[in-house]
């Protein structure tokens, strides 16, 4: 019975933490789109949902904490829950980079708008995607999804140096564009530090899963513990 | 009895982080020098040392795991593992900044050596002390040097913000050393980094410390209420 009641409160904590993830990656795009339409007041959107990301953060460490101080949770459902405390850390820090984002946005006001030769949204794309894929291999306990991820950073990292490198160059030849070239270093920069967020969270995932499969392999003693648990 | 071993096990943990976080901050302290010096083989020590505290991250995970499932630890011990587990989290970090910086010291050599006009070691004294203090607020449990690391964080923004200013108008007027300069700009960002990191230390240490006052102030009642309501 207490069993039971504990199981759905995992379950609970799994919810809220998809719920966070949403809010973070909601705020990835939002940030992208302000900055492609040079929109403030989807800047303001974005630093509201900052606000309310850390609050849910808090929220979800609270959760975690009264059910690691509920019972003795079994070795898997430690893993989980220490799963899901790194993993908040994370979509935390995805939100700070959806505001450093906005606060780049918000200094390009000050500049005549310049066309940038890199390709900010495609490279948002890749991180969101990672943040997604990173929380389905959570969601579904697959650990070959979460490896998926981290090949996936490779490509980030690769757009994020060749934006780098052009936005020197614009700078060197076009020195009055500099201001306008080096927001968009940084927002690149910004979208490169979420794929290593999403990188993080796979690697958690790796560490959960990883604990599971050993648990998996020891046979009956721990094996029933979490099917059984619902 | 249990609980005395318990108890000698909790100090083990605390005396890792400690080891963990003298890694952290000799780390950026070479990743700064090998900057001032330009010397490579400290580069080395950097990126060998970085892996060093990869692995030790890994260990004070798996110990505080292993705590946690050892028995039902006390309300304001989880709070202490829970602390653990996210400061470690940012040590690691921080060593990945000063991996960041050992990067574009080893950039920095395909360019002609070009005074910045910024004072890198003073913006990363500053960072290495926060991070000093954090740990102290830590190891005595002391809420209020962990708010004089907050503040202290303004001061690095600031530092960062200026030089940032300083070096987007070289920039402009010196084309030429754009690299250099964006390179110096991004140091200065990662020891920006490193600043937030402690500040992130800093708040778990008064996440826990205010735990053991709610706890001490609500008396033995507390320890249930928690457990209640589920």
């Amino acid at each position: 019975m207490v069993r039971i009641r504990f199981q759905q409160n995992l379950d609970d904590l799994k919810e809220k933490l998809l719920v966070m993830a949403g809010m973070a990656e909601q705020a990835i795009q939002r940030a992208v789109e302000a900055y492609r339409v040079r929109d403030l007041s989807i800047c303001d959107l974005v630093d509201r949902g900052e606000m309310a990301i850390n609050r849910l953060e808090r929220e979800i460490d609270q959760m975690a904490l009264d059910l690691l101080a509920m019972e003795q949770p079994m070795a898997i459902d430690l893993r989980f829950i220490l799963a899901v405390i790194k993993i908040n850390a994370d979509l935390e820090r995805v939100g700070d980079s959806a505001r450093a984002i906005s606060d780049r946005v918000r200094e390009l006001q000050a500049f005549p708008e310049a066309e940038m030769p890199i390709d900010i949204p495609r490279t948002a794309n890749l991180a969101s995607a990672m943040v997604r894929k990173a929380l389905q291999a959570f969601i579904e306990g697959d650990a070959e999804v979460a490896e998926s991820v981290l090949s996936m950073d490779d490509s980030v990292d690769k757009l994020n140096g060749a934006a780098h490198y052009t936005l020197l160059n614009l700078m060197k030849k076009e020195p009055a564009v500099a201001p306008q070239a080096l927001n968009a270093l940084m927002i690149s920069r910004a979208l490169e530090r979420v794929a290593d967020h999403a990188t993080n969270i796979a690697e958690d995932v790796i560490f959960w899963v990883r604990g599971a499969d050993v648990r998996h392999h020891m046979g009956a003693a721990a094996g029933n513990s979490k099917a059984d648990g619902k």
